[in-house]
């Protein structure tokens, strides 16, 4: 399974709102169709949507070579909450404006497709790293989606999970819903049932029991903006699974690539949480063919953050490519990206 | 709004499962039949549910005069982890042993009535002191439904915020919609919405993030029974509010009446949690006729808890129709009983 895949002239992206219902595939030929994709979370998952910008500015220059600022603009503006998407539009930005004259879209291609690779590697890392930190849990719960849906290779979190199944050292995983959008009982699910790997789905609210009853080893979760002092944002619900864990004394981990850390932003507070429409509550996304249903009284006024911040003295690790930090201590995870 | 109506030869109760969408009347006519509405859920909440098992005993006996133990068991074991269901049959048990004979039934809706007369001036007492305690908080979240649906008079929680809306005093209520049977987006939001009080729904999982954000004064909640030690059993998913309460520092607060207490159970372990059919996490009501749509694949194996226990120390007070206790005193809630 490749969530995107670049084929020279489009950009190829399984669409993740049909998921599991449906394998449908979007095709994508300019920077505002990427873009659109990425606002509708067609695409999603910090590392990916930094890939499929990458090649959205690719598909542009292809289009326009003068459309440089307009397609970064468009891009880069999609989602605020992962820095990801800042990451990748800066450095094939970079990369077009040293090409010479009417190369700019080979060498936005060639810029995309480095991301792509290292960010595979990456993934590749983070499950090593992962799986050894890790290696005495038998049970992990783990929130959203993080795997092949949400970065290239096998993911982030997930690709940790996915790794220490590999070695026949997990019992189960604890998969939470992930309300509104259910990133967890729609895509962690389709990817673990294809993996054969044993999973359990629960509705967010009730993690926090299920660790506090000892049915939890640890926690992983991917991320979407790692601040320098190691405060973390990611998916709505990550806080309460970090207290909760903390409460009871159990790994809380978080695992990106160091494209996820911005040092430039100092602590969590700093970090923009996308509000999304109400609809994403009062509704829900479900089998029916169009597919969704009403939940509560039409009408009704909703709070939809997308993301919360999960302060970095709870976080016990910080699992990347390039090792793992421990956020709670003072520059350790600034001394993965120096 | 009354959630159950006894008019002398039938109970007529709310069909809760088809609210918001349907105002619908059950008529429940045997023990049976009511133990059958609460195990569906179509009655519910820990004092409501007590009541009805009242009524519940005196209609078999109209059937039956000998039908007391038969009867009792099936209401008492409908559900696990209320104590209010144990505490309304033994009362009825109790007056219907020592009736004369052939006033059996007449002795047991006897004491049903005052049950329900004592749960609803309870609820006004849990008002009162609620909102002199909460006095301050102009912005309270609160989980799952405990108003009108859920206890007779006002209910125990949403009583309480109706009284602050009352005095003026409340700029909005934060109401989580408390997957999976959404009693807050489809019960709570329908209490408020008839009221006219402003709120505003969310997911389970944002509640904890937007505590830290400094957007909630207060958390109220219900509960299904209070242990001797303080831990309060209630809907999945409060544990982790009152996480989320303890960290930033604002008042969690539990509501009941004392007949929610069960002196004879020492702490929140021995507490049976019930765990509940996976499809309720697989799918989802929804205002579509027939009214369920599937999330995630066929046949995912789910967790599905119904409740979790949050300690007493996370717990500022737990307010009854007898006062306010602090759980996290040792011997402050049994004061409340002895």
């Amino acid at each position: 399974m490749s969530a995107l895949r670049f084929d020279g002239e489009v950009l190829r992206a399984i669409d993740q709102t049909a998921l599991p219902w449906q394998e449908r595939e979007l095709e994508l030929r300019s920077a505002e169709q990427v873009a659109d994709a990425i606002r509708r979370l067609c695409i999603r998952g910090a590392p990916l949507i930094g890939v499929a910008a990458g090649y959205g500015i690719a598909l542009e220059l292809a289009r326009d070579p003068q459309a440089l600022q307009r397609a970064s603009d468009t891009l880069a503006n999609a989602r605020p909450t992962a820095v990801n998407l800042t990451y990748a539009v800066q450095r094939v930005r970079a990369a077009v404006v040293v090409a010479p004259s009417g190369h700019e879209a080979a060498a936005a291609l060639a810029e995309a497709r480095a991301i792509d690779a290292e960010e595979t590697a990456s993934s590749a890392a983070i499950a090593d790293y992962g799986a050894e930190l890790l290696a005495d849990a038998r049970r992990i719960l783990t929130h959203c989606n993080t795997g092949a849906l949400a970065a290239p290779g096998r993911g982030t979190a997930l690709a940790v999970i996915v790794e220490l199944a590999r070695r026949g050292r997990l019992d189960g995983v604890l998969v939470t819903e992930s309300r509104p959008l259910l990133q967890g009982a729609r895509l962690t699910v389709y990817e673990l049932a294809r993996l054969g790997i044993a999973h359990e789905l629960l509705v967010d609210g009730a993690a926090a029991g299920l660790i506090a009853a000892g049915e939890v080893d640890a926690v992983i979760v991917g991320c979407d903006r790692v601040a320098a002092n190691g405060d973390a944002a990611n998916k709505v619900g990550t806080y309460g699974l970090a207290l909760a864990a903390a409460a009871t004394g159990i790994p809380f981990v978080v695992a990106g690539p160091t494209s996820t850390i911005d040092s430039a932003c100092p602590t969590g507070a700093e970090i923009e949480i996308e509000q999304r429409d109400g609809a994403e509550v009062r509704c829900v996304a479900s089998a029916a063919p169009g597919g969704s249903s009403e939940l509560t009284l039409p009408g009704t006024r909703c709070l939809n953050p997308a993301f919360d911040i999960t302060p970095a003295a709870l976080i016990t690790a910080l699992v990347t490519e390039r090792g793992v930090a421990t956020p709670g201590q003072a520059g350790s995870v600034l001394a993965l990206v120096r």
